[in-house]
């Protein structure tokens, strides 16, 4: 194991009715003046929205509100939201949504107390300061609720790129399963394919001797295995629900994934797709994952042998430990088309020619070096590889 | 699942040599006057103590020390600590020791801001206030690195009790596997016992539709089944080492805890042991939970049986689920006795003729009901039951 800091200060507020307690929560942090940061109109006509800013006038606590986040969220609406904190005062960020409206917040909450462009952090400068943030979760798929990141994408270009930092880690979270219940079946879908991705990027490790990690992450996964179907069964299943939505926090704050390398590849295979197509970044990973784990499989056919037989009940074949860790790669993928996720570039709205591009901007586009580097080292070639594995 | 709030603000800094950073970390939190709280001569002995004072003169923090805690740690220590931290100006306490020296440290930390006496909190008053306080983990165990709870016992009458609040729980903590390798091989066996502890009382849950906590207590357990052996066979075992540390701090912070109801009987009716005889928690747990386990398997035998397949290996008797149940009960006890720990009364230093003592003081002492209650609720009768079952 790998020398490793860890630091998940969130306050989580967990269950039914939660988004009562916004008010007493944004106090408990010294919110005074709120920018309620949203998206679309479904946080309005479901009356989450309204709760929200009851909570907010019981406590005493004014604000002012933006809308219009959309999935794989940009830097045109950051910028706004950035004019409209420093102009109104705004010393608390409260985000209404998924992991796009939280992300857009934190990007927010970041660029609001920094003198330069916001998007510097996202080209590599690390997030030192930020407005405190708080979210009420209405998707469980990201993590973006209890991690310290946050992923943005820019108009010009239409470059994907992430973005860290302990300031932008919320200081509360209020998880309500309920709010999740009138989710589309194809968004829980993808919501579940992104959790199980955040599981898979960490399992990918070169560290040995990672036991405790490895088997958080394996006890992750057969939980999203189980209720992942459960959910698309049946959409008003709340105990699925609760028990999708703990995963997918715990999936990413990183209690699983410390003392180790970790992979990230398939994202950001897949972030040039969401990008360009603006596809659902769950299912451009549902497309993406078994591609990238079938052309890195030999780099170690144990692990993924490891995966098959203890998530996917593989039988191990002791003689060829490759057809087992290849099985763990059908069953998962088999899996993925079973809860609705889209099989191929077709079924995802994807176009082959486009490859060249796709493999262009992500190994080289906005200062890459030529090549991406996770569990396996991939050139501009693998990954056009790996695009058209995906066809 | 039920409704609950998790906050785990604790910042973990773990891996080799991390100790020579305790000066930066009790700089973040804001000590500027220490005491540094330890157990034994061990620590002075194996140069730890010096390289943390070296790291405190660096950053130029004063400091007092207080050693002596003693385990099953001492209401006496903890008023000559009140003492000293409001004789010196004290603003931070720094444990460095295990969880016997993080509980006392907590206890000092509650008390010195506290006008009333200390053991109120020991008696129900939640902890609202407190220094901040600091680990330096030497023992992989209680897991009061990350909580929020403190257990003293009271001299006068030897009532050993908790008390709990976000206000103790640890600002950082810093785990240095290497510093649980000197450790003889029965208090290794006795933590891991500890840590086996934490999750089983987790796991023995009256709350349904629970998986994903379930699962991440079978990782846990399976990991400590993996890990546990290895160290008692080399105790040099660094890696194991640093598995079984992390599982220690993730099965106590109560990631895999929230919204289910818990257990916490063989804690209680251990307390009474450790209290009497001063024996060493893990080891008293070790005598006791097969007792308390056989005793109340019927309450629940589907759990049993789950806990004894996923973890213990058991093939599941379809017709007769109880067999597994017990099938696993023993395979833990046998598992137990595997890595040194006692298996009766005789070996633990027990005396049966106490039972009756035990009993009373468990279920009537200082203020309790006449029984005690967690997954299942005991009569004295039944505890004198199970401690007859340890002989």
């Amino acid at each position: 194991m790998e020398n490793f800091t860890f630091y998940s200060p969130t306050y989580f507020v967990f269950g039914k009715d939660t988004e009562n307690q916004a008010g007493e929560c944004v106090k408990r942090f010294g919110g005074t003046k709120v920018l309620i940061h949203y998206g679309g109109k479904s946080a309005i006509a479901s009356g989450l929205l309204g709760r929200v800013e009851d909570s907010l006038k019981k406590s005493g606590i004014p604000y002012v509100t933006l809308g219009g986040v959309k999935p794989n969220p940009r830097s045109g609406l950051v910028y706004e939201g950035i004019e409209l904190c420093k102009k109104e005062g705004v010393d608390f960020v409260l985000a209404v949504g998924g992991g796009s409206v939280i992300d857009s917040s934190k990007a927010i909450a970041a660029g609001t107390v920094y003198d330069g462009d916001f998007w510097d952090f996202y080209m590599g400068k690390r997030i030192e300061e930020a407005l405190p943030v708080g979210t009420i979760l209405t998707i469980a798929a990201a993590g973006s609720e209890g991690s310290g990141d946050s992923v943005i994408t820019k108009e010009e270009g239409m470059f994907k790129r992430g973005a860290s930092g302990d300031a932008i880690r919320p200081k509360f979270s209020i998880l309500n399963p309920a709010l999740t219940q009138t989710l589309p079946a194809y968004q829980s879908a993808a919501g579940i394919t992104d959790i199980m991705a955040h599981l898979y990027e960490r399992y990918l490790t070169n560290t040995k001797e990672v036991e405790v990690t490895d088997r958080l992450i394996e006890a992750l996964l057969l939980t999203m295995k189980h209720e992942g179907p459960r959910v698309i069964a049946d959409p008003n299943n709340y105990e699925a629900r609760a028990n999708i939505m703990w995963a997918g926090m715990v999936a990413h704050n990183n209690t699983c994934g410390v003392g180790r390398s970790q992979d990230w590849n398939s994202h950001n295979i897949e972030h040039e797709l969401s990008a360009l197509y603006d596809c659902a970044h769950g299912a451009g990973l549902a497309v993406t994952m078994p591609a990238v784990f079938k052309y890195c499989m030999n780099h170690d056919v144990m692990r993924f042998a490891k995966v098959a037989v203890r998530v996917w009940g593989c039988q191990m074949d002791f003689d060829h430990p490759e057809v087992t860790a290849l099985e763990g790669i059908e069953a998962f993928r088999n899996f993925l088309i079973s809860i609705g996720m889209p099989k191929n570039f077709e079924e995802l709205g994807a176009k082959e020619e486009d490859i060249p591009k796709l493999a262009d901007i992500l190994c080289n586009g906005d200062g890459r070096p030529g090549y991406i580097e996770g569990f396996v080292k991939l050139s501009e070639e693998d990954c056009r590889n790996i695009y058209k594995m995906m066809v």
